[in-house]
């Protein structure tokens, strides 16, 4: 099997690029995670992870990532993306990733919505969030993002 | 390398939620994959692998799994998702997935004629498949989702 | 932790094919990645890996791989996809990937000025590139895809 990841951190950064995919790229490079080949996996925290906020990651390691993000090209635009981990008392816990046309407090407050429909629907009790957001407003092409990397 | 999966099963959900991401995830629930980490991949079954429809995979693992799946937020609406298996003799076998606005009969035959069609296209013969769907009628926001998860 | 992979090649194809996802397949198999389970990463070819063209992998293995992708049902309009590794002297690289509405000079060109600006970001020298691009004119529904898978 491959293995569960052991340790996360939460991330957010937001960037202009000259296309849309550099807009990407900068926007994790921003968020510290730039120089990792990102696998995207939905979206729960194994039980007994470690919270490791400076955690350093090999460039080209293949980090198993929950992310979201929004590129916009509409100058003037406010763009936002946030993520939040809830955490269970003793059993594993629910991850939930948010963009949109918006500011970086609707996204935060969408999250928070978010986990507590995921913990209710589990019959779960949410003990606590740890949440990273950003935004950006577009000058020409922009994107923001925001990531729970899940390493060893 | 990554290690080559040896044990598959077939599942679908469907769901409704407050949000797009709670129905799908709500929906996952419902297909019993909703505690885990799918990492999507296409979607080849490996030679040799064996169905275990009642495996128990611990929560948080990273799990390859082929899958679709379609949100809708237009009240009344009916989607429906399917995935599909197609077996070879004593080779690999093709894993389709099928996400649209119908019924679940109408994803069914889609799978299976995406299924002769990959086979062909092989010039494999295709001994057998594999079939699960699940549709939903949407009341404000509803997901159904079909998948075929790979493990160890 | 997951293994960083060691070997990498370029690859493009294009194709028909009776439907969307056929015709996604279809593209792979004419990029001799079609009996894989691709594992979409964001996209840093590690360090030290090895270009190897004639690479062959089994049926079924799971390969992280950095991917571009476009299908158009629409009858005369020609399609491209194009990926590029920008590679420094001593240290990572970076893949870059491009799908649109035009043939593959454009597609490649897009790409070099993708790695341009994902060097310049990184205050890193570019001293080569390696490039695979596909171009398509739709018939009925087709696809034309690039990929660099990474391997082992």
């Amino acid at each position: 099997m491959l293995p569960t990841p052991k340790k996360f951190f939460v991330t957010a950064g937001s960037a202009e690029g000259k296309n849309h995919l550099n807009a990407f790229d900068n926007a994790l490079l921003k968020g510290r995670i730039g120089n990792l080949n990102l696998m995207r996996v939905t979206s729960i925290l194994p039980p007994g992870v470690q919270y490791c906020p400076d955690l350093e990651i090999p460039p080209g390691s293949l980090v198993p990532t929950a992310y979201g993000y929004i590129i916009s090209d509409v100058p003037g635009e406010l763009i936002a993306a946030a993520v939040g981990v809830g955490f269970s008392k003793d059993s594993f816990g629910v991850i939930m990733e948010f963009s949109g046309k918006c500011g970086k407090e609707e996204a935060e407050k969408a999250i928070e919505n978010m986990l507590k429909e995921a913990f209710e629907t589990r019959g779960m009790e949410l003990v606590g969030t740890k949440i990273a957001s950003a935004e950006h407003r577009v000058e020409k092409i922009g994107c923001a993002l925001a990531a729970v990397p899940l390493w060893y």
